[in-house]
């Protein structure tokens, strides 16, 4: 550690003490003693069964409260107390609190910042499966997908995982299974956790349970390894192309494949040099591009060479490649024959392995929603936004990061999202992309008037500019965006979309990525 | 025209003029006396049957005689003498000469230029599919390539079928079809003939008999809009993929694929930027890149991108042509993205179309002969050289060109032939593909020890020089072909093969191709 590190961890440290303190010395008293001592009405020490400082009792199964955001724990006081969630310990107690005192409460453990927990021995061989994958066929998201990177939790509402035990996970899953934990934001935990096995659950519970706190985890080669073929459950599933099973082969060719795999699921930390926000390829390509339903990777590579309207000529695959790096990603497009994507179109190809070599095959693109029954509509879609989509991509479309800092929801306007050229510009592929796979998990609830609603609400937002921009919007739009089914250069409320857009391209706040050279193998 | 261009013009002219000149001067006047009036034995004037000046009587089935080449002209009198070719006018005149008065009268016609002869008017549909792309699922090679572009000739071996009547080449082919015309090289005739139906030869005729003499025809789009699938008539064509059928469709995609088959069959026509010599894809590639036991495009576009232990890292498809030009076409390669790949690798999409994505696709590659029973030989090569390959290939191995300039038979070595980079400078690839298709028409019918004593003879001539030549031939071979199977590098004679190879790329000499902007669509 050099003398500046040294500086740095000591300025931390003293700011943590401070922060802890000003909690302490800015809190209720109130709340320190009943989470101390409980109160005279019966009600027990939270830290009898929570722990000195709030970290919890694996043994127990009680869970670790301290840093939770307090949102989420002011609301598990309340669903505890008003029955939302059923538990025969902290029912009696959360009504015995006043609705002031569970605030209190929440601030209070929120504001700790207990030590690490020691993580649960990990089993011999830990199943990651569904904590980093899901399992598509079922329509099951990876937990990482909303629980953040390593389960380090994203905002108010979906809490860390990470640092509980796997006791504690276990039991919710069951209880949100059994239906004694109820009242979470769209239905998603019941949803998920329905489908989920018993040893669905030991496998998950154990695998946040064994991972250190806070700090990420990467994804290891040996996490895909055992991943099995994806349950064909549907019936758009049964009908197309499977794309193999087991994990990528550790050859000569495997190794850039499994290049590949990574950037698509983490393009900023594997080909930063070419991206501008922090969207990843997966994001639009759900289940690593696998996913029937959101544009698979598989189908779109035998697809390719073809013509494209968009620009004119036949595009091969790698240049299509370059098109996301360019508009999804607000980046530029990696040079034709760089290692980023020939490590790309090994994953593709990888992935497309068995696949008849067709334009035409079952599954590719998003399926197209019906026509709505009504012209898509501004103020609808804002009301579809803000019950169905907010809770993940923020009230402003800002996307959220998870607690570690990685990326969790993207932004879907505004700079950090895609750019005015991107294909999820056009309402029409945004509808067929919501309605099939929006919520998260729960693809296929949103009725196709509001997909377009909300898919007409995204796309009238403000956003990096077209990287083809000619100087003039008007002219940009008579260009590339000629269509009722752009917004861009269309006025609402009173705004001209394009007209007030960042340049595209990486912003220069933006932290500098990992750099290429040293992500090659 | 330019007055350089006139001064050219004139120069021809003349040389002609007192070419046909000097042949009559010098020539016998008892080749005249016959040919014009028969002689006292009762033979009659050729001129009779087949014209004053030679050019054949269309009506009659009367061959032209003009221009054919003198070693033809004789070898069929000789034949037409001693049975070997039966015809009761022509036998009893052919014997009433004598082998002088035969020779004589073969120099005399070789050396008249006739005037074009006018073609027979064609049919309102002219069906090109043997004559210009043969029917390789029966193993029957188009007749241009061995009697060159547009019929034109090739040497004095492979007559031109340009300037004949159909009725004449359709009583030939019936001719060798049933045995009445023999002693052909190689029995190549016999065999193709044997295969062809009334249909077939009527197809064949009138396509050649339409033709205008000596002037090249361009292969037009029509030509292969009825193309039928291959037949699938060897047991390995039945259990491999079989290409689409029909003509490559007229849409956006398709122009481009369609400049990638023309690519394919003529690249010094439509990228002779990127090409050193005169070989075309199909030289490699039978059937336009169809042919099974050729290295199929189609097998090789599924097969990428992988891993190359040439280069050491894994090449996506393009990387892969690149190297074609590089090396087999003794060229430069195209940049990545360049009309020329993005043509290529379009033709090889549509090829595959329906295939299954994988490297371990039926049909790959060249099927390997058994190893030999004895260690491959130069001596006995030089002798299967001389008996199966020089007569298309040239006594030197340098190739033969049509009469009419354009390319024929490819050179297999010497400066004109693919450079010492090129896959088919192994000899087990060269044996491989020796093996399932030489001679053309004749695949599979050498022996195993003859392909790979024939295929080390090739090898073991000097070619143009590895474009990774570093220095030292020593070097570079330690570095690229430290192989047994590479005789770069190896004392052949008392002559190191390497060491004295011409640069690779173009040769200055070389006549300019077509300008590249003006060849794409």
């Amino acid at each position: 550690m050099c003398p500046n590190d040294l500086t740095g961890f000591l300025a931390v440290t003293v700011a943590l003490v401070v922060s802890v303190a000003s909690a302490d010395a800015a809190g209720d008293s109130r709340a320190v003693a009943i989470a101390q001592h409980g109160d005279a009405h019966g009600t027990p020490s939270c830290a009898s069964c929570h722990g000195q400082v709030g970290e919890g009792n694996a043994a127990g199964g009680f869970p670790r409260l301290a840093g939770l955001p307090a949102t989420y724990l002011d609301a598990q006081l309340n669903a505890l107390a008003d029955g939302a969630r059923q538990n025969p310990v902290m029912g009696p107690v959360a009504r015995g609190l006043s609705a002031p005192e569970r605030l209190q409460l929440a601030d209070y453990y929120a504001a700790l910042h207990a030590p690490t927990s020691t993580p649960t021995a990990a089993p011999v061989q830990l199943d990651d499966r569904l904590a980093l994958h899901g399992r598509w066929g079922e329509e099951i998201p990876a937990c990482v997908q909303c629980h953040g990177e390593n389960g380090s939790g994203v905002g108010s509402r979906f809490p860390p995982l990470t640092g509980q035990s796997s006791l504690y996970i276990a039991n919710q899953l069951h209880a949100w299974k059994q239906g004694t934990r109820r009242g979470d934001p769209l239905g998603l935990m019941q949803t998920v956790a329905g489908k989920l096995s018993d040893a669905d659950i030991r496998a998950v519970s154990d695998y946040f349970a064994a991972q250190a706190g806070g700090s990420p985890s990467t994804v290891s080669r040996h996490e895909v390894e055992s991943r099995p073929a994806p349950t064909a459950s549907g019936m758009t599933q049964r009908l197309t192309f499977i794309p193999p099973e087991g994990p990528i082969p550790d050859s000569d060719f495997g190794k850039v494949a499994e290049l590949g795999r990574r950037i698509f699921e983490d393009p900023a930390k594997y080909a930063g040099q070419y991206v501008g926000n922090d969207l990843t390829c997966s994001n639009c390509h759900l289940d690593a591009g696998r996913r029937v339903g959101s544009a698979p990777l598989w189908a779109a590579y035998v697809s390719y060479p073809a013509y494209r309207a968009k620009n004119h000529h036949v595009n091969t695959f790698e240049e299509r490649l370059q098109g996301c790096f360019r508009y999804s990603m607000n980046g530029r497009s990696p040079p034709l024959g760089d290692p980023v994507l020939v490590a790309l179109e090994s994953y593709a190809y990888w992935m497309a392995q068995g696949a008849p070599l067709t334009p035409n095959i079952a599954g590719r693109g998003y399926p197209k929603p019906a026509a709505p029954a009504l012209p898509p509509d501004y103020q609808r879609g804002a009301r579809v936004y803000a019950k169905s989509c907010a809770l993940c991509h923020g009230d402003n479309g800002e996307g959220q990061r998870a607690n570690n800092g990685s990326a969790a929801f993207p932004a879907l306007w505004g700079p950090d999202s895609f750019n005015w050229g991107a294909g999820m510009g056009s309402v029409a592929n945004a509808a067929a992309f919501v309605k099939a796979n929006m919520p998260l998990g729960l693809g296929g609830t949103l009725s196709d008037q509001d997909a377009w609603d909300v898919a007409l609400y995204m796309d009238s937002h403000e956003r990096p500019q077209d990287p083809r921009y000619t100087g003039s919007v008007a002219e940009t739009r008579a260009k590339f965006h000629d269509d009722s089914d752009w917004m861009y250069g269309m006025t609402v409320n009173g705004h001209v979309l394009g007209s007030d857009s960042v340049p595209p391209g990486p912003r220069p706040r933006r932290k500098t990525s990992t750099s290429h050279e040293a992500m090659y193998p």
